[in-house]
C-alpha cells in the first residue's frame, strides 16, 4: 500500500511494533486494529503480511473489526422516537435505489469490460493471425508476446503503483468483510478503479486469469462507495446517498455488491444470489435475498439490453452469444450405468486435481509474496516474466499438434480463414486446422466454448487435450498471485474442461454422453474441488450452459467432488482468507473451546472509564491505547455501588471530544445540554472521513474539565457471565456479529466487569498459545 | 386431534381452563404449553383453535417450544469428552445415510402419489369420456361426480378420524416447527399416513388442489419418522438410528425433509433447497444447504429412474413427461418496450389479485373452522359439498362453451377421439374440440401443460379463458380449508395462468410474446401474489419450464408482484400461521420493543430450585405448575450469598426422580454417583416416549430425601441483564433458537435472578397487552 495514498485516505497508520505487542497482552479491552496485526501474525509474520494483496508490510495494516450491533444510547433513541414517517419512507426507498444503482454500475461496468477485452484480445489475435498468414511467423510471435507484454505492464503497474489492494481475486477480501473484517482500502474507489482496468489488461494479455473474482469485487466496490455517498477524496459527492452510516447497512449493500458481480461476470442472476448466499455472506436474511435478488435482476436487464444493442454491430469485435453464455445445447442425455460410473470417477479424480489446485496455489503465493514484498518494480517484473512465459506456451506449443482436415459438416466458407471463429488455421494449410491453437490462441471464454461443444468427438485430439490440460493446470497456478486482477473461475472451468474432454474423448465408444458434456461435467468436478461451493456452483454452471436436463449429473459431479477435495484441505478462498491472516470467524464453535469458560480467555487489566470522566483522562487513554470500546462504569456518587453503565465506542468518545461540551464539575448533564449533537454526528462516517486524534485542540484548562458519557454509552451491551462455556460465548458473538462481548462477574464482590471479549479473542490462534494443551492436531505427551 | 390418539402417542393435555390461565400471569417461569395457549388465543379463541388442521379444540392443544440451545452440563460434558473418534465418524455417517434415506422415501413417495393420482383421474375421465360419446350426458355426470364424491369421502374420511393434523397445505405447520414450535402431532406417524393417501385421494377426486404442499409436509414426516428413529407405536423401530435425539438434530433433518417434498412435488432439486432456505427454514447454516442439496439430488435421481423405468408402459396411464413437467420449448423471446409495459402491468394486477386470494382465503379458512369444529361427520359433509360443486362446475360450464374445430396441424389422428390427450371432444362431432373441457375434464397438470403451450394463440378462446380464471379462482379459495390435504401452488399456478393466458390473448396482437409465455408469466405473477417468495419460485418454474430465457421476464414480474402484494397484506403461509395462533417468533425486533427492556415483560414471582433440592419440593412443583424450564440457585452452605447456578429442564428433571439416586442428607453429591445415569437418558426422546408425572413412583419417605441437581443444571444458559433492551433481547432470543433465556439483575443486592422470558414473551399480542400505548396500530389519544 503507498503511503501518500493512506494519508490522503486520512488512516492512521500505528508504525509501532513491539511496544504495541506487549501491551495486547498486558490489556483486557482488546483492540482488534493492533491485537490482531501481531498474535495471529506473529509466528510467520513475513509470510502471512505479504501476501501479493493489499496487507504489504507488516506495520502498515489496520485491520478494523465491524460491528453489527444495534447501539442502543440515549441520543440514538431520542433520534429514532423522532423519525417522521417521511424519514422512515425515505430510508426505505433509497434502499432500493441504491440496489437499483448497485445492479445498474455492476452490468454496466461488467459489460464494457466484455467488450473492452473482446476488442482487446480481438485486435491482438487479429494481428497475429494476419503475420501468420503471411507466414512470417518469428513477427507474429513478436507481435502476440509484444501485445500480451504491453497489456501485462499496464495492469501491472496500476496494480503495483495505484492500488495493491486490486491484485488477486478480491472474493477473499469481500468474504472477510462481510464477516466483519475491514481490510485496508479494500473497497477505496482507487482500488475499484484498478480492478475494472487491470482486470480488462490482465484478461486481454492472455494471462489464464477471469474476471468473474474481480467482478465481485468491483460490485462490492461500487456498493461501498454508494453506501458512503461518494468518495470525498475524489470530489463525487452525493449529499442525499450519506444515510448509510453503519456497518450494518453496508454489509447489506456489499452482499448485494458482490452477488450482483457474480451475476454480471456469469450472466447468470440466480446463481449470483446463490453465491453471495453461500459463498459470500456470513450473515444473511430473508429481506437480503429479496433485495439481492432484485439487484441481479436489473443486472441481467442491462447486460440484455446492451447485449441486444451490440447486435447491430456497433460494437467492434463484440457481438456472439446472447445471455447464455456457453448455449451447449447438447441433445437429451441418456444415460446408464456404465456413465454413471465413468461421471463417479470423474468426479473423484476432479475432487483430488482441484484440492492439489489448492494445494499449489497455497505454496506459489507464499512464494510470490517474498519476491512481491521487495518493491512495485520487483512486481512489475515478476508479472512480465510470467506473461512471457504465457506467450511461450499459448505460441509455441501448437507447433507440436497436427494439422486436421475441416470436419465435413462445416461449408468451406465456415473452415478457418484467418479471421476469427472456433477453429484456428495456425500454421496450416487452408482446409486444415490446429486444435491446440484452436484452444491457445483465443480468448478464455471462446476455449471454454470450444470445449463444451458437441459437434463431433474428434474435434480434440487426446493428445492435444493433455497438452492443454497441463499448460493450463501448472499456468493457471502459477498466475494466481502476480499483481494483477486474478480470478480463479476461469482457470478452473478451464483446466476442468480440458480435463474432461480428456476422459470424455478417452472413453469414447464407452460411454453414450458426449465430449461436450464430459467437458462440462469436468468443469463441474474441478470447481467443485477448488471452491467447494455447491448449489451456487450448480446454478450458475445451469444458468452457463442452458441445459437443465444434466442437473442430476451436474449435481452428483459436484457433490463427490466437494467430499473428496474436503478430505485433504480447505476451499482455496478460506484458504486464502486463512494466508493473510485475516482474523475470519467461523459459523460454528470449536470443540475444544467447549473445555474453557470465557473468562479463561479474557487477558490482563482493563480500561474502563467513569460515568462522568475527566477530559485528560479520556484523552492519555485514547492516546496511549489503541482499545476501540471502552466499558463505562457508573461509581459513586452516581449509583451506591460501581455498576456497568454501558460501552462506549472511540469514534464516539472522539466526536465528544470535538463538541467540547465539558463541565465544571463532575455532575451528569441534563439531557437539553446534548441538543447540541445530533444523533447523526456519530454514525460511523465512511472511509477516512472520521475524526482523529490529532484533529482535536483540547486546551490545558479544558484538561481539567469532565465529559458526561452517559449519552453516548450503549446501554445495552451483550454480556456472558465469566463462567459461560467459551463454545456457547463464541456463537453468541458469532451470531450476532458483535464487535466487543462485556464478560460480567458472577459472584457479588468483585468489580462488575471482568473483561472485554473481541474477535480475536476467539481465534484459534490466540485460544491455542494460551492453552496449547487443547490443540487437537497436537500429540498429548 | 382424537383423544385415543393422543392418550396412545402419550402426551399430556392439560384439562385445566380457568386456572391455568391465572397461574401462567402469577407466575414468572412463563411455560409455554399453556401459556401460549390462552393470550394468545384469548380474544378470540373460537376462531383461532378452530382453524381446518390439527389445532380443534381450544383444551387440548398443547403447543410446545423447541429449544435449540446445546445443553452444557457436567454429564453431557464428560459424555463429549468420552466420546470416541468411532462414535463420532459414525454420527457423521448416519447424518448422510439419514439424508440419503430421507431423499429415496420423498422421491418414492412422490413417484408413488403421481403414479396413483394419474392412473385414478384417468380412469374417471375415461369411464366419463366412454359415456359421453355414446351421448349418455346424465350417465356420464353422475359418473363423474360419483368417482369424485367417492375420492372425496375416502380421503375425508381419512382426514377426519385418522389424522386431522394432515388437513391443508401443512406448509405453515413446518414452517412454525423449524421456527421452534411444535404443533401436536403434525408430524406423527398416522400424519404422514393420511397426508399420503388423502392427497392421493383428494387430487384424483378433481378438486382444485395440489400435491406440493401436501408432499413438503410428507417430506417432513419421513424426516421426522426417521430422525427419532421410527416409531413405537407402530412398532417401527431401528435402534441403530437412535441418535438424533435433540431438537437441533431434527429440525436440521426437517428442514432437508421439506426441501425434499419441494423436489419430488416439482422435480426441482435446486428449486427445493431454495424452497427450504427462503420459505421454510428459520435458521439456516451452509453445512445444512449442502446436506440439504445432496437430499434433493437423491430425490432427483430416485424420480428420474423411476420415470425411467415407466416409460416401457408398465405404469398403467401414467407415463407422459420426464423430469421437467411443462417443457415450455418457447421459441427465443424477443421482447420490445411495450411487451414490458405488458408485463409489468401483469404483475400489477397479479399481485393485486394474489393478495385478494389471500384475503379471501383467511375469510374462507375462518368461517370452515366453525363449521369444522362441530365435529368429524360435518367436516365430511362440507367436502362432499365442495366436491359436488366442482364437479358441477367442471362438467356444466363446458356445455356453455362453442365447438372448435381441430386445428390445421395436428394430423386427423391426433384429434380428439376419447383418448387422453391435449384436447377434449366433450359434446363436439369428432375433428372438433371443446376447449374449456379441455381443461376442465383433466388432471391439474394437464390444465397447465394446456394453458403453457404455446402452439397457436387461439388455442382457447377468450370467453373460456375468463369463465376458466373465474371458476378456477373461486373453487380455489373454497377449498382450502375443507378436510382433504390440499397444497395452495396447483391451483395459485392454474388462476395465473389462465389469467396471464387471458391477458395474453386479450393482447394478441399488441404484443409479440406468445400466450403460453403469458400463461407463464401470469403463473409467475399469482405466485408472487400469493406465497411472496421470489428466489425459490424463480428457480421452481425454471426448472419447471425448461426455459432459462425467461428468466429476466420472471424476475420482473416477480418483484413486481411481490412488492405490489406486500402493500396489501401478508404472504398466504404467514397469514395462516398467525391464523393458527402459532406463536412464530419473526427474524426481527418490532420498533416498539426498543421502548422496553427485559425485565419489563417479565412477569410475576419465580419458581426457582435449590442446588440440592427436596424431592417432595421438586414433585410438588412439577405437579402444579407446568413450566418447563427451573433456574437453579445455589445458596448457604454451598456458596456464600445465592448464586445462579443454571438452568435445569423438566424433562431432565423426570429422568433425575425416576432414577432414584437420592440422599438422606443435603449435599452435593460426588461425580461417581451419577455414574448410573448415562448422557444418553437425557436426551430428548421421541414423540409420546417421554417419562411422564405419572409415571414416578416415589415413596413416602423418599420424599424427604435429597436430590443433587447439579450434574443435570445447564450451566451456561444464555442471560441478559435486567436493563437490556428488549429489542436486542429478542435478536439474541431468536438468532440463538432458545427456549429459555434467563434476565439476570443488574444491581447487586437483589435475588440472583430476575425471571425468565420465553417465546410468548416476545409476542406482539404478550406486550402489547401489558403495554397498549406502544401499539402502533392504536390512535394515540
Amino acid at each position: 500500500m503507498d503511503e501518500r495514498d493512506m494519508e490522503i485516505e486520512g488512516m492512521i497508520i500505528g508504525n509501532d511494533g513491539e511496544e504495541e505487542r506487549l501491551e495486547r497482552y498486558t490489556s483486557g479491552s482488546a483492540e482488534d486494529k493492533d491485537s490482531l496485526r501481531q498474535p495471529l501474525l506473529l509466528k510467520n509474520a513475513r509470510i502471512n503480511n505479504t501476501s501479493q494483496l493489499a496487507i504489504v508490510g507488516a506495520n502498515v495494516c489496520p485491520i478494523e473489526s465491524l460491528d453489527y450491533e444495534i447501539i442502543e444510547n440515549d441520543l440514538f433513541k431520542q433520534d429514532w422516537r423522532s423519525r417522521t414517517k417521511d424519514e422512515i419512507v425515505q430510508y426505505i426507498f433509497l434502499k432500493w435505489t441504491l440496489a437499483l444503482l448497485i445492479g445498474l454500475g455492476t452490468g454496466v461496468v461488467g459489460f464494457l469490460n466484455n467488450l473492452a477485452v473482446e476488442n482487446l484480445a480481438g485486435f491482438k489475435l487479429l494481428l497475429t493471425n494476419s503475420l501468420m498468414l503471411k507466414q512470417k511467423y518469428y513477427q507474429a510471435f513478436a507481435a502476440y508476446a509484444g501485445c500480451n507484454m504491453v497489456l501485462a505492464f499496464a495492469a501491472a503497474a496500476l496494480c503495483a503503483y495505484v492500488a495493491p489492494a486490486a491484485a488477486g481475486s478480491g472474493i477473499p477480501e469481500v468474504k472477510a468483510y462481510l464477516n466483519g473484517v475491514d481490510a485496508p482500502s479494500i473497497l477505496a474507489p482507487s482500488t475499484l478503479f484498478v480492478k475494472i482496468f487491470g482486470s480488462i489488461f490482465g484478461v486481454a494479455a492472455g494471462f489464464v486469469v477471469g474476471k468473474e473474482g474481480p467482478m465481485v469485487h468491483t460490485g462490492s466496490c461500487i456498493a461501498f462507495l454508494l453506501g458512503q455517498g461518494g468518495s470525498r477524496k475524489y470530489r463525487l459527492t452525493w449529499k442525499w446517498l450519506r444515510y448509510y452510516k453503519n456497518d450494518r447497512d453496508r454489509r447489506d449493500l456489499i452482499t448485494c455488491g458482490a452477488a450482483a458481480g457474480v451475476a454480471a461476470a456469469f450472466r447468470a442472476p440466480v446463481g449470483g444470489v446463490l453465491f453471495a448466499l453461500e459463498e459470500a455472506a456470513s450473515w444473511w436474511r430473508s429481506a437480503l435475498l429479496w433485495r439481492t435478488f432484485f439487484t441481479t435482476a436489473v443486472v441481467a436487464v442491462v447486460l440484455r439490453g446492451l447485449i441486444e444493442f451490440c447486435r447491430s454491430g456497433n460494437c467492434g469485435l463484440f457481438g456472439q452469444g446472447g445471455l447464455i453464455m456457453f448455449d451447449v445445447n447438447s441433445a437429451k442425455p441418456v444415460y446408464s450405468t456404465p456413465d454413471l460410473l465413468a461421471v463417479i470417477l470423474l468426479g473423484v479424480i476432479g475432487g483430488i486435481l482441484g484440492s492439489l489446485y489448492n494445494y499449489f496455489v497455497d505454496k506459489v503465493l507464499r512464494t510470490y509474496s517474498i519476491i512481491n514484498e521487495k518493491g512495485p518494480s520487483l512486481k512489475i517484473v515478476l508479472v512480465l516474466a510470467i506473461s512471457l512465459l504465457t506467450s511461450c506456451c499459448s505460441y509455441g506449443l501448437p507447433w507440436f499438434s497436427q494439422c486436421i482436415p475441416c470436419p465435413d459438416y462445416l461449408g468451406d466458407d465456415q473452415c478457418p480463414t484467418g479471421r476469427s471463429g472456433n477453429y484456428k488455421n495456425f500454421q496450416c494449410p487452408p482446409k486444415y486446422y490446429n486444435d491446440l491453437a484452436s484452444l491457445f490462441l483465443t480468448t478464455n471464454d471462446d476455449a471454454i466454448r470450444n470445449l463444451f461443444s458437441s459437434a463431433s468427438d474428434k474435434e480434440f485430439q487426446l493428445s492435444t487435450l493433455l497438452t492443454f490440460f497441463v499448460a493450463i493446470y501448472c499456468l493457471g497456478i502459477i498466475t494466481y498471485g502476480i499483481a494483477v486482477p486474478s480470478g480463479l473461475f476461469i482457470p478452473v472451468i478451464l483446466a476442468g474442461a480440458s480435463y474432461g474432454r480428456l476422459v470424455g474423448t478417452f472413453l469414447g465408444s464407452f460411454t453414450s454422453l458426449d465430449a461436450g458434456l464430459f467437458g462440462l461435467l469436468g468443469a463441474a468436478s474441478f470447481l467443485g474441488g477448488t471452491m467447494r461451493m455447491t448449489v451456487s456452483l450448480c446454478v450458475i454452471l445451469l444458468e452457463l450452459t442452458n441445459d437443465l436436463l444434466v442437473l442430476p449429473l451436474v449435481m452428483l459431479v459436484l457433490l463427490i467432488s466437494k467430499t473428496v477435495a474436503d478430505c485433504f484441505n480447505k476451499g482455496v478462498y478460506d484458504q486464502i482468507v486463512k494466508m493473510k491472516g485475516l482474523p475470519y470467524l467461523e459459523a460454528h464453535a470449536e470443540p475444544y473451546m467447549r473445555n474453557l469458560v470465557a473468562s479463561d480467555v479474557v487477558s490482563g487489566p482493563l480500561v474502563t472509564f467513569s460515568g462522568v470522566e475527566k477530559v485528560g483522562t479520556i484523552l492519555h487513554i485514547l492516546k496511549v491505547t489503541k482499545h476501540n470500546g471502552f466499558p463505562v462504569i457508573d461509581e459513586t456518587p452516581f449509583s451506591a455501588a460501581p455498576q456497568l453503565c454501558g460501552l462506549v465506542l472511540r469514534s464516539h468518545l472522539l466526536v465528544l471530544l470535538k463538541g467540547k461540551k465539558f463541565t465544571k464539575q463532575r455532575v451528569r448533564v441534563a439531557s437539553g445540554i446534548m441538543r447540541r449533537f445530533i444523533a447523526n454526528d456519530f454514525l460511523k462516517p465512511g472511509l477516512g472521513k472520521g475524526i482523529q486524534l490529532e484533529d482535536l485542540d483540547i486546551k490545558a484548562e479544558e484538561m481539567e474539565m469532565y465529559v458526561d458519557l452517559h449519552p453516548i454509552s450503549n446501554t445495552s451491551p451483550y454480556t456472558v457471565v465469566e463462567t459461560m462455556s467459551l463454545a456457547k460465548a463464541a456463537v453468541l458473538f458469532r451470531e450476532l456479529g458483535l464487535r466487543h462481548m462485556l464478560v460480567v462477574p458472577k459472584t457479588l464482590e468483585r468489580p462488575p466487569i471482568v473483561g472485554i471479549l473481541t474477535r480475536h479473542d476467539f481465534m484459534a490462534e490466540h485460544i491455542l498459545g494460551l492453552y496449547p494443551q487443547l490443540d487437537p492436531h497436537k500429540k498429548q505427551p
